[in-house]
């Protein structure tokens, strides 16, 4: 049921609705801000003080003002904190370290032997991670914490994996305490696709909109919403599962049970597995030859570059892919009807314009309400990071979005 | 972007919240209300009191107590306020009053004529709902408001009903002003689905569970969704079109502008269409001596109640339009992972647990998540008038629910 709130939230929440509109301006100022949160001029000015007193945000010359004063200029101070992002990925770890903006300052990125021990890698991924910060010269007190973000379903609670699909060893393992206890710092987990989102609204596609969907094409496909300016998790923390939106009923069967999903027909291993099959049958294609060489260098980022370059079998795979897709960004605009999709993930890696026109087509002409409201798309700009950078941008998120929720939750 | 907050915000709030715990609840104390509403007991108290002295609210007896002083028991007066709801559906009006609690005091139900101008039946409408009232002896200031319902899209801040399907003289009908002057209240509209769910919100399944999305299968089909206690409308008002869920990728093309839609695969003109379709074929039906007399006297109703009597032909039909259902339950679990789906409007008549039994079945064998959770399912008890009573419930939904939205939106 509902809680009531007092007077302290209010404080709180409103001391990150200041922070939250300097952070999403390219410089703005005391009045600007005043006018866009409906606080008034002296509480907006209470908190610029303490914000600038705790060294967050710093004045830096003047903005135009029609007539009257000049109005100080007020950014974010980007090394006021950092944050650490780790991207527990089934095939590969990713580790960034950004600044309170959300920008990469470092980067290491090293796939997963097989075989090794989830307690093993979460003890390098520290060291890692202390490694970077040291090269950066960060003090720890400095560093807000550590995101980590893996492969749904998750425990954000408890701070475990649960059941990650093709990842036996991963079950249950408490990530969260043994991270924390190998490298000091507070941590926040999260799934892939949520991670990636928060990043989106820290600092990509979705840092002015109130409600977009994510859809995540990584190993695995996922998705996140934030809705009504706040991430939208579900009862059990795994809302937005696009990728088992069914797109073919007599399709591949998934390994969740259904026929036919988007991630049974569009991840990177059922993308590879099509071309290949195809390329078994002599099919032609720029391939043929590398196919013929080993199979196995038939790889999702060959086939994509082939796309590309217009290779009839790589094209016509990719092709219905992008249909596919386009297939469930109308299922999430009929559904959801928020403002803005945003597609991101390793998948994405040249062939985003395909996917973007595909999808663009598809939602101008097919969801119910598109005369009234169409639904934009954009291309994550995060690049391979991604997830790495949005598991940091946990970190800030948590610390500074104003969280509506917070009014009203339980000390 | 945010809004911040300020104190007689929170107060209104804090009204609310501890108006709809009373509300929620079948009967509490003001002990628990703090406990659940995180309020200390002197905010409770000082909420209570004018509560009672504005009449919503009345003590009635004393809830056991373990030791300590009884405490006194609180119920919403039901008579404290009624609404009026209005059902626009495309082929029939309902009308019915609500009290306080929800309930329905008087209903009215009337086919719409082919060729009635909406203005004119905006003022029967309002003509019988006078009547309704005045034979129910209820003052015109115990009337909090009136709610219409209407097929989407609709522009809900201009009142306006915007190309619905399938009824082209109802394209930009000002309701919500023509509505005002022909009855004199004041009038709140939302789409049909919205309102059935803030209906389930306010006295049916959804009355303490803060997330949960409706089927709403109507004339149409369509749906509404509560997220964290709250309706998500969409940015441009439209989510939940549940009813356009794609279920057979080279099925029956949908107005839409897609093929093979939850709502061109099963609505009752689609049931309907594939009946008639199949005894025109001469399969054997205990339908088959009406359909020779007359093909147009096989209706909806006669089809579900045949299928619940083990006609084959019949009960085939009913079958898939279940799965089709159960499917897209799956896809509303997998996107929005919330606790609850209720389904609901006239669709649900006599074929409710077949369609319940298939829903429950494919929720517990193929969302990704239902390890970790199984969405619930529950047919809607308001039986026709849903929507209407819905309606009614829109208005003391606006009047006292909490919303946090209010805490930050601009005065």
């Amino acid at each position: 049921m509902f809680s009531g709130t007092n007077l302290p939230r209010v404080g709180s929440y409103n001391f990150n609705v200041v922070l939250s509109a300097i952070q999403a301006s390219d410089g703005t100022s005391r009045v600007e801000i005043a006018k866009q949160t409906g606080l008034t001029a002296q509480t907006v000015s209470v908190i610029v003080r303490r914000l600038i007193e705790q060294g967050i945000v710093q004045e830096s010359g003047y903005l135009p003002s029609a007539g009257g004063k000049p109005r100080t200029t007020l950014r974010i101070n980007p090394t006021a904190a950092y944050a650490v992002g780790i991207h527990f990925d089934p095939i590969a770890v990713s580790i960034v370290v950004a600044d309170m903006m959300g920008q990469q300052l470092a980067r290491w990125r090293e796939d997963i032997s097989p075989g090794l021990e989830p307690e093993t890698l979460i003890a390098q991924a520290a060291q890692v991670a202390r490694h970077l910060l040291t090269d950066l010269g960060i003090p720890d007190e400095r560093v807000l914490g550590v995101g980590a973000a893996c492969p749904g379903p998750i425990d954000q609670s408890q701070g475990l994996i649960i059941s990650p699909p093709r990842r036996d060893r991963w079950t249950e393992v408490p990530i969260k305490r043994l991270l924390k206890e190998n490298i000091g710092f507070d941590v926040i987990i999260d799934n892939d696709a949520n991670a990636a989102a928060i990043g989106e609204r820290w600092s990509g596609h979705g840092r002015t909109v109130a409600d977009f969907a994510f859809l995540y094409l990584g190993t695995g496909i996922g998705g996140a919403m934030f809705l009504s300016n706040h991430i939208y998790r579900g009862v059990s923390l795994n809302a937005g599962e696009f990728g088992h939106i069914v797109v073919e009923p007599n399709g591949t069967p998934c390994y969740c049970g259904n026929r036919g999903c988007l991630e049974a027909m569009c991840s990177p291993a059922a993308i590879v597995r099509d071309v290949v099959t195809e390329l078994g049958l002599g099919r032609a294609s720029s391939m043929t030859a590398l196919y013929e060489k080993d199979p196995g260098a038939v790889k999702l980022d060959v086939i994509c570059l082939a796309a590309v370059e217009h290779d009839p079998l790589a094209r016509r795979v990719i092709d219905r892919v992008a249909e596919y897709i386009a297939d469930s960004a109308v299922v999430i605009a009929n559904a959801l009807d928020v403002e803005l999709l945003v597609i991101g993930g390793k998948g994405v890696e040249h062939v985003a314009e395909i996917y973007r026109d595909k999808v663009t087509e598809f939602l101008e002409s097919r969801p119910l309400a598109r005369k009234t409201h169409t639904m934009r798309v954009a291309i994550s700009d995060m690049g391979n990071e991604g997830v790495a950078l949005g598991a940091a941008a946990l970190v800030l998120h948590a610390n500074y979005a104003p969280n509506t929720a917070d009014l009203v939750a339980f000390e």
